[in-house]
């Protein structure tokens, strides 16, 4: 992503993430209304401090949109109860993220303990069962690596000329799926490591319905509209055809039942609820700002790819060009693309206190039906 | 504090805050090891997390050090212990420290969950009783602001033509005194809000032997000289000599019976030991090296102030000829400054389950004695 306030920066141009929060934003106060438990010994004791911790934080804005919603729905929730909690909030994102620009951006009126945690979320990042909610959004269609069968020449999976496996065979799609799958099974692990029991987390997840072919979606005709550019530079001699070949974008597009069956698979998590939000605004589709957002998220991985700063300009002048002719402008049946709302709560450890308190909760329940 | 790993950072310039914590080293790992109950129910839970914090840390290379010798001696202290902790570590400096370096100089191999809290250590920077152990080292100097008194030219205590209390007369010094106490009990009182209940701080305070004169010591000269190379840049008409006038740095250097006095006022901390560390080595000091160390630390005040980048290099110029014939370089007994080591547990709360282990652990001792 790229760091800074500038016009070229993610801050500036991720208008997107901040509309998909706003649906977001009733539904998570409803689901914590309902599933945080406030009596649970891991939300309730004496010097009570909620942890909330947001993955793929970027430079802030939406960050801070989402944890204020998310502290807003829990003191709700703390209203009635005699412990009124203090929180603390973790802000997440890789090492190079622009960390000084989050802390500068950082609401002076916060209701919160802020600090900002560097690493990959594919790891673990906190100690064991401290956080008691998690939260991430559209951030987890960034795969940890591009898999390695893709840019290599000798494999059946090698993508040659294209920058994804949008329109690619099988084989690639196959080698991404596998990848996206591993990183996924790998932070919800890590993550249920890190929450309490009955802990809660939030993820927004770019994907398709399934059944939606990719290489026919905005999205897609983006990507192979990127792939060609790059092709024309290398005719052009301005950049090397094998730097190209080996140039592939870390995405992946996962389908809600592909979701659905990786979350039971993995076990450590309840679904609560899986839904598609409502798609943000897309009435006029804007050639430039699209070129500048896809620039604002895979320009830094260009330039690390090719390592040459001008060329950026001149691939995404190319980009802008093919945009303003393509139909991905006019056909509004290609945007495909979906953000799914995903809401877990994680299982009590077996022996804990609060799998305890579950029982005994159950117990009450039920005697109380057979009075 | 000059950002990033250049030659005027203060990462480069340093040393002398090293060998500090290296005198520390044993100390805190024998007061640790008395002074730490791994059987006190806020240090021994089932998943206990130990959190460190280091107050002031720039951007790490000494603050690494402090937080590794602190794990290792908590380490050893559990080594017995079923239980063994994670360590969770907050990196505290001003929101306008380079905390992008602090994250990208983390080492690997550590041993902890990293984070960075930006704000000033001047008030609170995490939920009540949630840390185990504060560390601040050579930062507490710095005041969090300049007494508004000395700037002001209607007050007594206007400080017209100098830098700093050095010199100056008792309404300034008193002035700057009384800023010291003010923001000292209000780090204690902030840190004592944070720290569970038996809790320990070590606190390296960069101050001066009770009666020791500062405008007869190396620091009080070397300040002396830089307000004489600002009045000389005024003269030549290079900056006003009103910003010159109301120009102060923002340092107070306390004596160890101050010390003990303003932590016994604040009463929340039982003070286990204060001692002045062995001075790091200055066999030969080097003007170089004293005006670049200099400048790594107050390079960014002056040009706050004076607004002025190009200026730096003629003042530190200036600096740097009138240090080449100070007595600070050959008289060694100008080097009354020294650096106290204070090492705090935190008392414990009233009625907290940690009051009720101490008193049972007493109880339980004498009860042993009658037998």
């Amino acid at each position: 992503m790229m760091g800074g306030d500038g016009p070229n920066s993610y801050a500036q141009n991720s208008e997107y993430q901040k509309q998909l929060l706003v649906s977001a934003e009733d539904l998570i106060h409803d689901l914590i209304h309902e599933h945080l438990d406030t009596e649970n010994p891991t939300f309730n004791n004496s010097n009570s401090t909620i942890r909330i911790a947001d993955f793929g934080c970027s430079v802030g804005p939406n960050a801070f949109f989402a944890v204020d919603n998310i502290i807003s729905a829990v003191e709700d929730k703390y209203k009635s109860n005699q412990n009124h909690p203090e929180f603390q909030v973790f802000f997440n994102d890789l090492i190079d993220n622009d960390f000084n620009t989050l802390f500068r951006n950082l609401p002076t009126s916060r209701k919160y303990f802020a600090s900002g945690s560097p690493g990959s979320f594919y790891g673990r990042l906190f100690p064991k069962a401290t956080l008691h909610f998690a939260h991430c959004s559209t951030a987890l269609h960034w795969l940890s690596r591009i898999p390695v069968e893709v840019t290599e020449k000798n494999s059946i999976a090698w993508n040659k000329g294209r920058v994804h496996y949008s329109g690619a065979g099988k084989e690639v799609k196959e080698a991404y799926s596998s990848q996206y799958k591993e990183d996924f099974e790998t932070f919800l692990s890590a993550r249920a490591d890190e929450l309490v029991d009955g802990g809660l987390m939030v993820l927004v997840i770019l994907g398709f319905p399934d059944g939606a072919l990719l290489c026919e979606s905005s999205i897609g005709l983006t990507f192979d509209m990127l792939g060609s550019c790059f092709q024309e530079m290398a005719k052009m001699g301005k950049i090397s055809e094998e730097k190209v070949d080996s140039f592939n974008l870390p995405f992946y597009y996962p389908s809600p039942s592909e979701l659905k069956a990786m979350i039971e698979a993995n076990g450590l998590f309840n679904i609560v609820r899986i839904a598609k939000l409502a798609s943000p605004m897309r009435a006029k589709p804007d050639p430039q700002i699209l070129t500048s957002h896809l620039k604002a998220v895979i320009g830094v991985l260009v330039e690390e790819h090719f390592g040459n700063g001008m060329m950026i300009e001149e691939l995404f002048r190319l980009q802008f060009e093919k945009m303003v002719e393509s139909p991905v402008l006019f056909d509004g049946k290609l945007w495909k693309e979906a953000n799914y709302f995903v809401f877990l709560k994680r299982n009590a450890r077996s022996g804990s206190p609060q799998q305890k308190f579950q029982k005994s909760k159950r117990k009450t329940k039920s005697s109380h039906i057979m009075r």
